[in-house]
């Protein structure tokens, strides 16, 4: 930590400071230039970054040295985590990792279609929302626990592991016990009671990055899943909100290559809500598995204008099917498999 | 609605168009133009809006006509709606309503000796956080229901209504037991578990606009809360997240003066997580009240440098009561009391 | 300057990072900690920050401990500038200045009729464009030398000083020759070619703010101008781009409060721009007369319907006038004068 | 284009609107629904693009159903543009297009070192600054003239067609005699005057997508350049900017697909100022080629650590060349040829 002190800074305010920071058990070094006087801190940085040192009269600014982030950090564990998500499939490794389905689970019919189209396709994962977080309350709110029992049924009977969203922390026991990923969607990446909740299960975790969240504070929600004990964690870019109107979001492929230099943690894109165009949807794929994802989520349904959600970003098992051809070829490319 | 279809489109596309619409009872208005055909949909559009119009095929986009938002919006209800915040204190109406105290409540002591002097300035409403949401894990997470029993214990003594944060479902009835306000945090805007728990009560609301929300999702928001029956809602402007780093958030005080063109309900500003530095909530508050807020939420602390939450940004009490000072004489200049 | 070195760093590294620093005639400071070393750099930071220090081996990231600009830094000259623009006119003093007139000359009845209503409402000084940039090639790009002839013209008869855009360097000499205050447009706050050229003349410039330019950025734009030798500069803030779609712009208010902070330079605010919506501008008018702006330019249109550009957003003198009547009780109010 | 008229609007003022309508020969179609009344106008579409029809009374608000650009969009001329660069190179067909070099030319020496190792790794096309838009006046401005015979020099040596920036519209002619490419920079995205002046030539223009601009007014720019007689345009998407801070930019990659969806212009992309940092630019080059782009262009230093401008997101040339060789892999899984 260094603490930049103002121009005009008294001796006396230089003191407070540096008792503060010897109170919590540190060393303060003061260095005095021509311009500024400046104040590190030697010893944990965790120590004093609690402090409002920023309040303090006579600082200017406070610039912390290391990322806030820990046990989800590189530094800290610098081999890659691989996550077994069951039924033999594992993410973070060579293979890339598909999760296919419907946005939301309408119907026993239309899960078991789609999930048998995309498993042909390849796919390892089946998804499905059960409770959906609408922007309007007028607007399908999925069929909760009715749809869970069905993506339980449909994956039992494919044999695939299933990824589905929780939104309400009182829901958390009743999901776990259908599902064998449980979502933390974008809206909910700060909702830091449903992150302690799910951070105490062991079940795999996908959490989705914020709308408008900082590569950092994405990586620091991780951090409150795993300071509760649970390392299974998968990140999910999907797009931030930006100027753009074009897409629904801007999907921000470059965190993808950065978390994978600051974080041990599996990374993997939805390019579904990243673009909102299912038209964009396949090169976006393609340009993830490029940089280095490790897996992806996609919306599919078999009928996208009869979809209770998220028709215009959903393909159709065909178009899907074409697209994980693509894929195999660019994951080879870059020494990956599928 | 307008739906504009592709260039390429072919008559069995619109036809089928035109058959989905017709089969919500509503009435399709064909346009031909030299570029493009064009569809207009009569009759209410709420009806067609949950359909993936954008996914069928032909179509290239869908242009809404109406807002999306019904009992909030001011064509709804054109007058004003004033709030009762219990003890005498009223928003929405001429007055401008201040609510300030710490940003953590720390110990009785701490909120007592804030909450006098926010008193004696002229704040008519004490806020004090119990549940904080927190960027790290590591952070000070605040005292719980102990945190709860201090702030009813202070307004009571002090008689003035109060607004504390919830963050979880599980906390709602818990929560209103012990304040006057229920505060939605930014981060939970669009967490709809809560908003429908606290649309369940008669509570006041304070409803903060999320960090990427725009205007028409912030009001979408409080809909979630308004359907359920509850029309007591504040919003509160608090900054969005742009590119600029200087000040924490970006203070959109545009946003005020859209929403009392839109919307009944009242609208207050919170300059200090707004600019995040306590050298520019003072102009930023003047501005707010200036622009036709109802009222403010400012952070104050007796000594911000010993503050467990949000020092940098909470100003002392001498210098909030030279604030209200001014703030009487901005809003007696716009035609507001204070 | 801190320079924080990789957790990895090598002794020949931070052996080399300090020679550098050295050759430069500046000391470097080694500290050791537990996570990471640090080196800083004792002696002007200008002459180090040219240095690309991230492209170092060993170096993990680099933290400027002073602003970039110098000139016109409040550090620099602590006193408030007030700038001459003409025919008794002073910017940067107690009197709050306001710029009216049209988007865009059209006629010399267009303007003559606009000036003389927005000068018997209060306005000291007359805007009118000749060059426009617009977003389209096929829309109104300005009357060209016409239009600074007329401009001129009606300035003279009514006693206004004036201000319009250049947009080309070729056209620096020649819009000089016709008006008493060169506008820099926001698409142009990084045309470095252009700010040079007005930094080598003596008349004031108006420096609009950048549509996705930070502070700093717009004060190093400042900054270009100032180095040629020209300090008569008023920054305008004008809004900036953001995700929110209700207002043309965003209207960043704090950015005024934390220029007067940072800088000696006087700074408007252009509510038209910065909403884009004619029933903004009063309303944000006000809020930024209350947050400390030296003054406001505004579009006022005799005919908003009949504009050739920027119709939308511009008032009627009627409006015009109304506002100012509550300008001069805000200015007051906040120990202004209009 | 549709009108959509207020609530509470008159006949009379419908009776304007449609006047307006048949005055420019265009016609008027009024739908009268239950909360609205429509307007839709049924002819060219940019005859009335222009009318300020937001202005007029009574109108909510204005819907264009085109796009505003028609030179460079795919339904004015569906098939690729391929561009001819010269020296055998064409961008625009089956083959991926590199184009590396350093930002600045800093000497003779320098750039020939550079541009040899770019060669031999497969680049085709020499890139190098002589005139440098800087965001401080104390940063390395270029060396003028003097690079551009370096850089002419250079290239003619080793048969490369090359790439530089002009920035004024007083060097445009200057540059022309020196380059094969002139590439607008990003600052100057909206700089309409040299847009103008690029667009009178027929040298292919490498036009970079200003940091806020929308893919809209990218190619609004285009359109700029196209309707002068130019239609030798490539568009370079080099990142955006948001709220992440860890990226200089935030690389949007989505537009890529886009722009392939809209226009007919080759898009190629650069990674370097899109990061800013050396270490993602492998990862973010195969991810654009992944999804389409025709080429890259990226920033490559013998010695970034003594780079005068942009050395921390400079690649040296093994890692350029490491770089290729996966390039390679990735353009022939997506049916593409290096």
């Amino acid at each position: 930590m260094i603490i930049v002190m103002k121009k005009d800074v008294t001796q006396k305010e230089i003191d407070y400071v540096v008792k503060r920071i010897e109170k919590l058990g540190l060393k303060a070094m003061i260095s005095k230039g021509v311009e500024r006087t400046i104040i590190g801190v030697i010893g944990p940085e965790d120590r004093i970054s609690m402090q409002p040192l920023e309040a303090f009269p006579g600082v200017e600014k406070v610039m912390p040295i290391l990322a806030p982030y820990k046990l989800v950090s590189k530094e800290f564990k610098p081999e890659k985590t691989v996550i077994d998500l069951g039924k033999g499939v594992k993410i973070g490794a060579q293979e890339i990792i598909i999760m296919a389905g419907p946005c939301a689970i309408e119907s026993y019919d239309q899960l078991f279609k789609t999930a048998k189209a995309v498993k042909e396709a390849g796919a390892q994962v089946l998804r499905g929302g059960a409770y959906k977080p609408r922007t309007s309350p007028y607007s399908f709110q999925g069929l909760g626990e009715e749809g869970l029992k069905i993506l339980k049924e449909v994956a039992e009977q494919l044999n695939m592991p299933t990824v589905t969203e929780v939104m309400d922390t009182r829901d958390v026991e009743k999901v776990l016990k259908y599902t064998d990923i449980l979502q933390i969607g974008a809206r909910n990446m700060q909702n830091f009671s449903l992150l302690k909740e799910v951070g105490q299960t062991q079940k795999p975790v996908l959490l989705k990055r914020g709308m408008s969240a900082t590569i950092k504070e994405w990586l620091m929600a991780a951090e409150y899943i795993a300071v509760g004990g649970n390392m299974n964690i998968i990140l999910c870019e999907r797009g931030i909100r930006t100027f753009e109107d074009f897409t629904r979001n801007t999907l921000d492929l470059s965190a993808v290559a950065a978390v994978r230099l600051l974080s041990h943690l599996p990374v993997i894109v939805d390019p579904s809500h990243g673009t909102g165009k299912y038209d964009l949807v396949p090169d976006m794929s393609l340009a993830a598995v490029a940089c280095g994802a490790d897996g992806l989520i996609i919306e599919v349904h078999p009928a996208p204008h009869e979809a209770l959600s998220d028709g215009p970003q959903s393909l159709v098992p065909e178009k899907f099917k074409e697209l994980t051809k693509k894929i195999k070829r660019v994951a080879e490319a870059v020494g990956r498999k599928f």
